[in-house]
């Protein structure tokens, strides 16, 4: 069988002309994101970890404005040298850990993708607005639970985890169908309203 | 086994507050759309037909402007009291058959929900910009394989279907795992790009 | 949206004359089982807790024989009644809980549906020869971690862990299509091999 | 991304000894054949094409006897040293097209795996009895489409057609999660009650 290549992938033209880290949130799942939050124009998005910044761009290109932290030196830089690839200038990238403290206030929506999103969970609450969403990427069961756990303990109502499971049909002469193989995971995603 | 509750479904907020038809395009497809088209604040879009508008709300809650077509008259007045709702000032209804012609160019984006999807590819080609994506939302196997064979007619490149199977999970105290029931189905989404 | 009818379940004949308690194994994921252990005429079963016994007869209907144990009694004298209506001899009921003791020995497979499976995986290791199939059928992610714990500290090799999901398709002359809406999610099943 | 492995297949001991051609029926869909059509020990069947015979000697190993059509030599071949590694006397190789006929009465169930099963359809219902069930096993849309009229002309009734998606799940100390990569799809699987 055929690995998947990345040109399967399938990626708007913002997101096409960025380099790719080692894991990348994906089309699938930032559908998810901007769908069920409702997020537009007038905006305002926190965001970490930054990773490679795809998240970042894919909401700086829809709302008002992004503020994305990265503790990490190296996916700074990438995070950096993306968001000038995608020519947005509503996106600021912090090389800052977000447990040292958020400046920002009355977010509309707050991302987190970490190892320990959940211990992120009341700094994030903090930073939303009434109404605001907060969404969890959450590659393990284990991590939805603990983050679904979090969301509740810190007061969030409306809470629901989803996951999306997306597949490329093939539509030529001979018959239309699936692919035979292709990507069956990235994570779980948990949102929940202030 | 329990029926799906509408309330399961999970509308943004911009979307909660409009009446719903018999058929409205979901947050799992909408995601869709947003997402591999990458539009954004400067994407101009045309839809057809607008059924209950729920697609064309969504669009321009992100997009710079939405014009929709709707032959239909009782789908056409609960798209513009949808629109209201919405307080959306930038999505233009009209009651038209698309075959009758479209007056608007350069489109970033062009959606069809219609019954025959792919007779209006050609219009559809016309009315993009180069670059610009027509998505159909296309319920049956077989109108997604005519709606591909159209697209390569029209000469669109980059063609490809996608299908999103979202599960909503249970995150309890007994244990993480996914509703018994769901959505399983709503329509093969076929993305061309001009 | 349309409740989804044990009808469109799709029993065979054999299943479908059973009385049904409030949660039977399903095809789909009888199915797995049959075909990932590829028991077969001359395989020797283990099953607990039998719960309406649906498992039982599946495994009857193509195995030597099966021994089941249930400890609750309503749900003894259901299964008991349900291989009567089965007409299957090679089928023993045992109202029993297999912590107070498995007389059977160098079973194939050994299937494990109970509220604490992974409790019982030592026991089934027992029971089994070398070579045979542990399955356990685990309706949430945190069972099936500590089932798969369970059999690597019981000294299983081979453990995988699967999911199904099965959709009906609609197969008319307005086209073919996933139906709406339908069962997402029974079970994870972790097969592990002695 | 990874290749997805043959060894990531799980096959049963007695699929694991057979030598692959280039499609086989794998232990998912088998897996439906077996638990939807309920066939056991007394059960008589006939399959075409048999391809590299995975599917006759799954069959074999739980039915009473198989016999499988196969029109192409190598196949033929492939098929004919695949049983003698199964070790199964109850599994019949016919080197024949079934279009020239097929001796076989009174069958519990037929599967058909060919480019052409729809044409087969009436065939096969001359060969069942009543009650007896027809499996095509349908790689695309179209050909679904084509075998379920093909089934409702010639008189079966109980018709339905599932898809099969399964998933395999890492479970480990970092947290339990789908792999990331996998098989996506296989085939349509059409079921027809005599």
């Amino acid at each position: 069988m055929r690995p998947i290549s990345s040109d399967s992938m399938h990626f708007p033209q913002i997101l096409s002309k960025l380099k790719r880290g080692p894991q990348v949130i994906l089309p699938k799942d930032i559908g998810l994101i901007l769908a069920y939050t409702g997020i537009g124009k007038e905006s305002v998005c926190i965001d970490a970890g930054t990773g490679s910044g795809f998240l970042a761009v894919a909401l700086g290109n829809v709302a008002k404005n992004v503020t994305s932290y990265e503790k990490n030196a190296q996916f700074f830089a990438l995070a950096i040298e993306n968001t000038k690839r995608a020519k947005l200038e509503n996106v600021k990238i912090l090389h800052k850990d977000i447990f040292e403290g958020i400046e920002e206030k009355d977010a509309d929506l707050f991302t987190l993708d970490m190892a320990d999103s959940d211990k992120a969970v009341p700094l994030a609450h903090a930073a939303l607005k009434s109404g605001g969403y907060l969404v969890g990427y959450l590659p393990h069961a284990e991590q939805a639970q603990k983050f679904v756990s979090a969301c509740r303990t810190a007061g969030f109502s409306e809470i629901f985890v989803l996951e999306s499971i997306v597949r490329e049909y093939l539509a030529r002469e001979q018959g239309f169908r699936p692919e035979n193989t292709g990507l069956t995971h990235t994570a779980y995603l948990a949102f929940a309203r202030k």
